[in-house]
């Protein structure tokens, strides 16, 4: 198998990639269960993630690589029900970068993390040939309090699925800053600390929280139908989407479902408790656009399945992202 | 200022590069104390660190990139007297990679990690432009047994200075494989964790442990002298080099005092326990060619000072690897 893009794309391929390569080689029961980060006994519990990042451009309307490289990791830790304390940082600079680029980036790195209450520990800075260009590593470390238990396994026929916010903007900023058009729409690259911690102080029963990044809505909720052998129904009317990124997907053919965010998570709690971890989100920073998108029903023979009903009645299944699907931005 | 390569080179360049980039937007205490990895609280003592690896070729006579990219994080983490327990890792993949390759990779940092006792608890992977190449971040959690305090800080006079092996093994091995030369020489990449524990089990005082990677000896010795602010005076007769990178290095003109090993370290004890401590790493797994290689005695004028004794008799002030140095490796 010779590797290409659609091995990145966050769907299929990319299930594939690291089902043949990385899954069968490191086999073990922390890492097979595919969180969004890992929990291993310390003394307490601590949840440890990474993620590598590579966007271009470098800096966009809403943010750079570095906010994107915070904000990524510690929305995984999150994910868990993690308090997020500290990143580490791995640069790899192409020659040739500008340092005042750099001094941006890191900049933008520094103040995300105080945001997001994190505390950048350990680093390294390893400089390749090229023209210019900068891809980050971060890894994080975080500490679950005692008796949260958030996992994609969790999801159960009675909840419904929240998400907070509109969906798309990531990718569409992204695409945008590519192809050099002038509009209104900034990337949503946030870190969701203030509405994990009130869904948690406020004893919502949280089954699972997963940020929708690489492969979008669909592809995550599909997964996660998969992991907890649930069928999911959207409401395709119900799902957020700005005015300008509907237009912008509508005028190049994308399908907001399957774009990227970076500062986006859906819920899955008890529907008894919808209510008020809508307000919740609502309340939170970066969640005034949240809504209530579907519900969870019963898996068909042990199978995780996603459905959407359309805005004129029908009933149409959803599959994660297959190949690359729309243009790429990571 | 424009990125160089030089940067890149784990001498001058690459301090200037972290210290007018990341150091001042990052001030933190904890990483500002710039050790192989950062000992936070938790419960308990926390360890973290992380490091980027690229490196050309892949794969190499005595290891790959996979058992690079865990040793040097594993390493890193022994290096503050912690117990390394998890890893993460990031894959950024090159497309027009061959799976087999990247499968190889896979199995051996899985084989790499059973051996050095960490478990693989997260990952990521990413998919770039390009002809086929593989960049590999880990970062690593451990946990620093009570009452140990190992510190680039507390190196003082009256210690000697041990290193584990043969120094420039891996680098020598990069620069043979990429000229096609065919030799005897072999990749030191190895987990250090056997001679650490030995020296903790055996309650060796240990002040400080370094392992001798990117800049070489000399550049790891100059910056602990100047950390802990003491003399550190070489004895070039008993640096241990192996004939055939002697040979090397002699064909080449390259100083084995400025090239990267992947698995040594220095080690700083008190000179009442150096002999103890030379038996043990020797009695460890890569510690057969241990040796003593020098003395520390107070710095002059609280700075610090690397020098050392030809084998004609000079005394000779030594530098960090100032510029590009030698073939780049890393």
């Amino acid at each position: 198998m010779i590797i290409t893009m659609a091995h990145g794309s966050g769907g299929a391929a990319t299930s594939e990639l690291i089902d043949e390569i990385f899954a069968k080689a490191f086999d073990n029961d922390v890492l097979n269960e595919m969180e969004d980060s890992a929990v291993v006994p310390g003394s307490g519990r601590i949840a440890v993630t990474t993620d590598s990042f590579v966007v271009t451009p470098l800096e966009y309307p809403g943010g750079n690589i570095g906010r994107l490289a915070v904000c990524g990791t510690v929305n995984d830790l999150l994910m868990r029900g993690a308090t997020p304390k500290y990143l580490t940082c791995g640069y790899i600079i192409q020659e040739g970068t500008d340092s005042e680029e750099l001094k941006r980036i890191a900049q933008a790195m520094a103040e995300t993390a105080r945001e997001a209450g994190v505390t950048i520990v350990a680093g390294d800075t390893k400089v390749i040939e090229g023209g210019g260009g900068v891809m980050i590593n971060t890894a994080g470390v975080g500490f679950v309090p005692e008796g949260v238990e958030i996992s994609a396994t969790r999801i159960a026929s009675g909840d419904v699925i929240l998400v907070s916010g509109n969906l798309g903007d990531h990718h569409a900023t992204i695409l945008g800053s590519r192809m050099n058009i002038q509009n209104s729409i900034q990337s949503d690259n946030a870190p969701l600390g203030e509405m994990v911690q009130a869904l948690l102080e406020h004893q919502i029963p949280v089954h699972c929280l997963r940020d929708v990044t690489r492969g979008g809505l669909a592809t995550v909720l599909k997964e996660l139908s998969e992991s907890s052998r649930v069928t999911i129904t959207l409401d395709e009317e119900a799902l957020p989407v700005a005015p300008a990124v509907r237009d912008f997907c509508g005028l190049l053919g994308l399908d907001p479902l399957y774009m990227g965010n970076e500062g986006k998570l859906i819920a899955a709690v008890p529907k008894a408790h919808a209510k008020e971890a809508l307000e919740l989100i609502r309340g939170a920073a970066y969640g005034e656009a949240a809504a209530i998108i579907g519900e969870v029903t019963e898996g068909v023979d042990g199978h995780g399945e996603l459905l959407v009903k359309t805005a004129i009645g029908g009933l149409r299944q959803l599959d994660v992202l297959q190949g690359e699907g729309l243009p790429r931005i990571c």
